[in-house]
């Protein structure tokens, strides 16, 4: 219970005092959050909400999208945002392929690259990056690291105190490699982040928004937290889960599903 | 040109005596086809059809889905249906996960298992069996091999002449491991089929029917092309897109227009 975390894209439109209040109130100790939501609500006023509350920001999402003009300074002003939550990790999605091209070497090479620019920021603010690999079905058109394997190679170079990845059993399941990568980034102290969420068929259109709470779905969840677990992880479980029909129903229920599943399916 | 074939999911709805009326008169020598309109057709009059029109099977698409019952026999005929037609190998998609099950290693130990109740009639009858990895996004619903590398793995215990896999690009153009892969394949001599299909985003629902005639994607498909050469493979190339809009057109336009993308950006 006490590393339960919610991410706010599970209550997607729940407002941010609300979403504190209610986890206060539902014993939750952690949020990861979201720029747009925090920015909104102003960084300096939503560090003080949650710490008034008793809770800790466990990630901020998300910089990366390196393909993108301004990638650099957006993402200098992410880290300094996750430094001003006190969120130990900032999670990057690294961005698809730049338009008409084919070229996702080059792409997963850039990537490489725009790490580096901003690791002197990052170990200045205290912020670990975190490279999230995301499901292949994202490869051209959000993230072109696609393996938990290909983020540790990515963050290899750079201390661990600069650059981790994050775990998301929903993005990484179906690798049989998935095991060995958990074990290696754990023994490079790179798990920055673990994230849940269930894989759950048929997809919708655009694959964004069909995923499911803890419990839902197919995937082996106690696994991978034990998983997590044994390479040394002693960190936050976030659970995020992106469902449209999630977002119609009151914060409070979903919260209270998510904790139930979490319990039950994962800790 | 004279490596190009059809497969006839590319152009699914056209009647067989036509297609292969219309792959002769644009001088296409290869078809790939399926269990379903071979049988509907008949299986010694399929195979006469195209052997008159001086065509050739390529493949024979599909057996597998080992977790269904009666799968043993299925595959039995299969292999039948596939030396009936002269095709040298028939593609096998294992299926998800049984129903209910979260168990992914054990899904895939029973591929295994299936491969080898199989060797045996395959080597009788001459047919390579061509295990596909499906991109990671069927995993649970449709294929539990989700890579090339896996593929492979499955496939070291038979000998070559039984048991080889299938190199799509759909499938498999995400993964960086799949250059090592591919040279893997061929120096084992285990590329039984070459399928090209290109990467085209949004999604739609469900993902089956999204694909893109060569060219229009984001797949470097020349390279995929010129990677399994280099590995050794001099066989067919089949253009295979699932994708229902070309359902709705008429079969020859879209011969057309899949043999001048696989000139323009395969061949």
């Amino acid at each position: 219970m006490k590393r339960f975390s919610l991410n706010s894209a599970t209550t997607k439109g729940w407002p941010l005092p609300e979403l504190v209040a209610g986890c206060a109130a539902a014993g939750v100790t952690g949020v990861g959050l979201w720029r747009e939501e925090v920015q909104e609500y102003g960084v300096r006023r939503a560090a003080a909400l949650v710490g008034d509350a008793g809770l800790t920001v466990t990630s901020l999402c998300r910089g990366g999208f390196f393909q993108q003009d301004g990638w650099l300074d957006d993402n200098r002003r992410a880290i300094d945002e996750a430094a001003a939550l006190g969120a130990p990790a900032l999670v990057l999605v690294s961005g698809g392929l730049p338009p008409g091209s084919r070229d996702v070497d080059a792409a997963r090479a850039h990537v490489g690259d725009a790490l580096g620019a901003l690791v002197p920021h990052a170990l200045d603010a205290g912020v670990q990056l975190a490279v999230e690999p995301l499901h292949p079905m994202f490869c051209s058109d959000r993230c072109v690291v696609a393996t938990l394997g290909q983020a540790l190679d990515l963050a290899e170079p750079y201390p661990a105190a600069a650059v981790g990845v994050v775990v998301d059993t929903y993005h990484v399941w179906w690798d049989d490699a998935v095991w060995a990568q958990i074990a290696r980034a754990g023994a490079a102290g790179r798990i920055a982040c673990f994230q849940v969420a269930d894989w759950v068929t048929p997809l919708p259109a655009g694959v964004l928004l069909g995923r499911g709470l803890p419990g839902a779905g197919c995937v082996e969840l106690r696994r991978f937290r034990e998983a997590v677990d044994a390479a040394g992880y002693a960190g936050p479980v976030e659970v995020e889960v992106f469902d449209a029909a999630l977002w119609e129903r009151p914060g409070a229920d979903v919260l209270a599903e998510a904790l139930a599943g979490y319990l039950t399916h994962v800790a």
